[in-house]
């Protein structure tokens, strides 16, 4: 399961430029920059590692992630845009992240001695709720709760897939990349065509 | 104490319910129901657990309690809700929550060995924080802090009555019994004749 | 660093008072009061500790503080406010309040072993969080996120003036105070000349 980190590690940068763009659009300063990208980036597995009781946290223990945040949040605050960035980059950086969190996030709860539908909770929360609780900060009505297209159930369908997969005679490292890979292109898929799941009318 | 989590269990159910209905009237879909329910039941003594730091939290150890609000999330999304619940079923179930998360909590914050004001104030925090965190994540006020008829205020001093007959010679079942029962028929109450407390204008 | 908790003990009166005078302009009764009161004053520290894994919180441990709170809310719910308070007390105690809990965030992740990049950002959570999550609660968009004059860069600086200083050759405690004195001037000074960070526009 050594792979995890590397997997989380390529998610903090997925989900931090993901939320500078949804900070850019709010016309922040460097302070909502760094720490909308920071919240986005880290929320969903440090709510997990809290749950889990799992410590330290890693971005705690290894400053370098905050710091290439910051890096990067000094380069958004000082560069002015030069045209809208497409709404494209946004989504594709989004949905990989969702990919790269989620089967980490349920790797993690696995190894911390959960059930599959609790490691696969986990995985959902790790992948979604940086962008809950960045939603949250900023006075927004969290698209978790919208009727939008397909999002936590891909997260939640790729972590079966992922348990899955880890019974079969596949290598541990194939069986996250194909659960991350299928994650993010049924998000991407269910933009496309609009997949959405029906609601409940009172 | 081990009457605390068949409690606890009783409270679980009760306040998905109110969880659940309140995500219908908002015209959810599976993820939003499900999620409602979940931080409704769980948030506040989750809150609690990480605040005393007990561990591991309950609905981790023991995954039924998510499958069953899942089974519950997937029959509100499934079956299309014939007229309207009347909204005396969603008071009752949450004021019943109420009293026995509130005196479920003050146990579990006197176990951890704390006074018994900071117990009061985890008993009041585990039976209305669940609410609390769900209005915060439907981009709401919660109503703990609009002019509403007492209801923090019914759970304390339900905890202080419950701190009080453990005193007697009472068997300690049946202080935890009244408690909840006190608190609830409060609430009721305060609902019924629109008690309210004084509010500081400024 | 005994002084750490002679600083943060300042600071929870600072900040319960700054909550208390916000309470206020929103018109809240008792439970709104303590409430708003509670989280102003113990909301960042108490985020820190848990992502420090630092157990017990010291609010819950000497419940002399909550009470005392509760003794607070209680005088402002029941005397009617004469006039309005002075901005201007609301502003300075406010300041007085990020110096101090910054500072001694600071101080307390420095004592659990993180970086300095970590402990300044432990420093400025501890100072600012209070505030975001009283804001969050109250369904308003936190002032760290609007076009406000400096106010996280404030304690920002502040830390690590503090890890400056503590490397010369003045005593600890003259470190901790100078570093608290300059982050409320820098706070007040930068209302007074309305100092703020460029914004990112899209």
């Amino acid at each position: 399961m050594s792979i995890l980190p590397v997997v989380d590690a390529i998610g903090v940068f997925a989900f931090a430029l993901s939320g500078l763009l949804e900070a850019r659009r709010r016309d922040m300063d460097l302070v909502g920059l760094f720490v909308v990208a920071l919240v986005t980036a880290f929320g969903g597995g440090t709510l997990r590692d809290l749950l889990l009781d799992r410590s330290p946290l890693f971005w705690i223990e290894h400053d370098i992630y905050a710091i290439a945040i910051m890096g990067l949040s000094l380069a958004f605050a000082l560069i002015p845009a030069t045209g809208r960035v497409p709404a494209g980059v946004l989504l594709v950086a989004d949905a990989v992240g969702l990919g790269l969190f989620s089967v980490a996030g349920a790797g993690y709860a696995l190894e911390a001695g959960t059930s599959l539908f609790i490691a696969a909770l986990m995985g959902v929360m790790t992948g979604t709720f940086g962008g809950v609780i960045r939603d949250v900060l900023c006075n927004e009505l969290p698209s978790l709760f919208r009727q939008t297209p397909l999002y936590a159930t891909c997260a939640f369908a790729g972590c079966y897939l992922y348990f899955g997969l880890a019974r079969t005679p596949l290598s541990g490292e194939l069986a996250v990349w194909i659960a991350i890979v299928v994650i993010a292109a049924f998000r991407l898929a269910a933009v496309r065509w609009h997949w959405v799941l029906p609601v409940s009318r009172h």
